[in-house]
């Protein structure tokens, strides 16, 4: 399993003339090793990866699926590296790639300085494309957390009742997640990206914009905490958004249910029903073979159809250009469904699909159900039960 | 409030020659104006900041205690800057300092591009230093958080009994905190660091090893979450370390106590109670201008007085190098208490104070309280009572 994604990610540096790609963030890592203590897995473009380790080593050797190279400091990284590597290094111009996505600037000059003379590239691509396509053992880790997320939802709309806070609902699918092993966050690479576990979003609330980079923002706790659930008391005849996942052994599901205490008003039940409906047609051209941003730009002209662009995903500028995102060991992995995102579809692709409608000061109507392209189609792996959930 | 903050960083600033400084990161731009949404705060070295807003304009507008100026793409930032400080950016050559230690590089080399003769330096240490000396309000909020874990932490002392896992006492507890307003997670500024709300850890598996900058690690829940809390099963007669935190409107806190089912072996009794006389001593000194590296150094000489210095903040290899650490908007700000941090205390200083002793195969013992300097001496924020919690 670590062999294939170690040679998917050389036969790409192969083809840009990369030397090796030096992972060091802990996500990568992880990927990369099955470790993730500090340090930097070293991948080669031919032959074997190693971790360096600084902390903690012992842990490194039970954990990782490379050799553990015990390493003292960042000094000695580089001629610890070409004892290893004689052959790569001996070769004079080395080019190393690394995450200049989520690498700060002070680690990376550290870099520089340990290593004199290479010539350093951006490997966020190289890394991020690799992860895209997903093995078996991620999957079924990602179904794993689609029947823990499916549990805790229905324990949340067991629990919902006219005047309980958005922040209670939320707690309770929380708790219930936990308990099953939910991680407690759902790991971002987007800079200054956080999230918890989603959002329980009510009626005007939800409908607040906020820097997240997604398409509901939410009250949330106060300007420290500007988005998710709030303090907001949920209330009769509004659109409740359950927007949820969690992190299971490292991976995420995503899923979005909407639902109401007793009757949602008729122009934001009609914009649910497109919700679905631009789900349904997105699922007509999920297979190997589509290109990502067709799908988008599909569901901008049906929403167009529909007189509900200027309330797709988001409001007026605070709108987002994305109908749904990757998932896996992040919540914001590859691909986009998105202008310019000209990948096409291919078995192990597993994205989030997010459709849903912004009513400033009404709330936010939608769906959301994550799936894994399969050699003919996909597979549905959020499992709750669609439609619009009415309770009395 | 607000500007006593910028009035710091501008001192700072011209002491070092810098024009203006761009904060990036969302904490760093909550702190100097408010809001946190996606954009760039710029204080120059004299007269007023601006918060430059890509997402949400709207919600920006009702947070920020500075102006708020719409930005609409990075390419047009240069320009939009020069027209708001045509003093500054008329001189000729200009110096900005931004956050090196949590930048990306991409991000970094975006900005490069579009200030094409503008000068970067690390402004990292800057607004660290600037942070680290609280006022009134955030002291307020710190203590809020002091109430809210302690709460906390009495219900979990009553939930906890044999036979329940490390994990289901941590859910009880994040259950009991969340729902009074923790952000559900502690922010840290360090590379790949992640911090939920602490951690609940028994015997053995408190004193495993992790990459995670702290003196106790914890099995986890995976390889892909290899710290904290795991499904081990709490029993009699061995430590229990209960280090937890919470973020209240942004500001952490961070505790720890230890409880025992029974009684613990002598010499693990012995250890904890040499915590407390380390933390003690450690009070004792607690005031404006003792310096930060004595505090630690003298620890390390108390410590191996009392012939535990292989279990100190961790075991062998595995030992961590400081007795505390500043808290605030994150859990890993300045000062630290360790070698060659040099900063005398000064009143609005807040640290964490955490010796711990580390058992392999039997567990960690310690304690941990929250202080503010005072203009004297010190207050102690942590309210949860001390001494080793023995359940019957």
């Amino acid at each position: 399993m670590y062999r294939e994604r170690w040679v998917r990610l050389q036969k790409k540096m192969r083809d840009k003339g990369i030397d090796a790609f030096l992972a060091t963030q802990n996500v990568d890592i992880y990927y990369l090793t099955g470790s993730m203590q500090t340090g930097y897995a070293f991948v080669p473009a031919a032959g074997d990866p190693a971790l360096f380790v600084r902390r903690s080593v012992t842990r490194a050797m039970t954990e990782a699926k490379t050799d553990v190279v015990p390493l003292a400091s960042l000094r000695t990284f580089a001629s610890e590296l070409s004892a290893r590597y004689p052959a790569l290094f001996a070769a004079g111009s080395v080019t190393l790639a690394t995450e200049f996505d989520v690498l700060p600037v002070q680690a990376y000059m550290r870099l520089q300085s340990a290593f004199p003379g290479v010539t350093w590239t951006d490997g966020s691509l190289l890394i991020r494309e690799t992860r895209m396509i997903k093995s078996a053992p991620e999957l079924k880790l990602i179904r794993q957390a689609a029947a823990v997320i499916d549990t805790a939802f229905e324990a949340g709309v067991a629990a919902l009742h006219e005047g309980m806070t958005e922040l209670e609902l939320m707690a309770a699918i929380e708790h219930s997640i936990r308990r099953k092993g939910h991680l407690g966050l759902m790991r971002m690479r987007g800079y200054n990206q956080e999230l918890i576990t989603g959002m329980v979003g009510a009626g005007a609330a939800a409908a607040l914009p906020t820097y997240f980079d997604g398409p509901a923002g939410g009250e949330g706790l106060s300007a420290a905490a500007p988005q998710s659930s709030g303090r907001r008391r949920i209330g009769r005849g509004e659109p409740i958004l359950i927007d949820i996942g969690c992190c299971i052994e490292g991976y995420v599901i995503d899923q979005t249910r909407t639902a109401v205490i007793g009757e949602l008003p008729d122009d934001l039940a009609s914009a649910y029903e497109q919700a679905e409906q631009v789900l349904r047609r997105t699922e007509e051209r999920l297979k190997p073979g589509t290109i990502c941003e067709d799908l988008y730009a599909a569901a901008l002209k049906q929403v167009k159809e529909a007189g509900l662009s200027d309330h797709f995903m988001g409001y007026g500028s605070d709108q987002v250009k994305f109908l749904g995102h990757g998932i896996g060991l992040e919540i914001d992995e590859l691909p986009v469904l998105a202008k310019s995102f000209t990948y096409p579809l291919e078995p192990g692709i597993v994205i989030a699909i997010e459709p849903k409608f912004t009513f400033p000061g009404r709330g936010v109507v939608g769906i959301e159900n994550s799936y894994a392209i399969t050699e003919n189609g996909y597979e549905q792996l959020t499992r709750s039960r669609e439609g619009l959930i009415r309770l009395p």
